[in-house]
């Protein structure tokens, strides 16, 4: 039985689940310090399911999100310099992961802000996304 | 293939796991509502690696978890009357889920506080368990 399940379960490599969690993360990072929202939010699941909690409680939905990000973040001086400093990957199976880890924000006139993430990745389509952001 | 596979997967119903886990959630509320704070503490993973992200950035460990609430929660004044409004419930798989919901405390001196969490629950040893809370 052990046998058979080895063969017809869907290969599957923490390293390169991991690599790609790393690469969408640092990909963010870049779009970001180029005061690309656009391209940061392509991290997020584009779907009205997409779920961001932050001070102001739920946000549902990639449109959403993305207005909240405009909104709070108009222009380089408010994006800044963002660094994230990944804590943990914790890969739960082949298609969801779940990464805790620090952002902070390093910024000249509006002065340097930091705190924590959680977030619920989902491989959708053979791709890695952000399902669910916890931000604080 | 397909076939094999749905025979020889482990039985899971997601309507029991997520039973169990409000189960748990329900249990924590009431012993935190009868001030029994090592009672709420049986909703969480007994190791070292349990993570707790609040206010101050990540607790590491159930022991520091628990001196954490002892300090911040030192007497029923302090800890209310909490409330649980589960927002979503996710099973990842048959041992880890993700849980989002709203938590409040209804306090007469202290003042009303309230946040949202989010939770990952892993099934260990054939109990589901809050392995890292994240509450802002």
């Amino acid at each position: 039985m052990l046998i058979v399940f080895l063969i017809i379960r869907p290969a599957f490599s923490q390293k390169v689940e991991e690599d790609q969690i790393h690469t969408l993360l640092n990909k963010q990072v870049q779009s970001w310090n180029c005061g690309d929202l656009n391209g940061f939010m392509k991290g997020y699941w584009e779907s009205d399911s997409l779920m961001f909690i932050g001070k102001k409680g739920v946000t549902y939905g990639y449109e959403q999100t993305l207005a909240n990000y405009r909104k709070n973040y108009p222009d380089m001086d408010q994006m800044g310099e963002l660094k994230f400093d990944l804590i943990k990957i914790d890969l739960l199976s082949s298609d969801a992961a779940f990464v805790i880890g620090k952002w902070s924000l390093k910024r000249e006139k509006a002065g340097d802000v930091s705190g924590h993430f959680s977030l619920l990745f989902k491989k959708i389509k053979g791709q890695w996304m952000i399902v669910s952001d916890h931000s604080s």
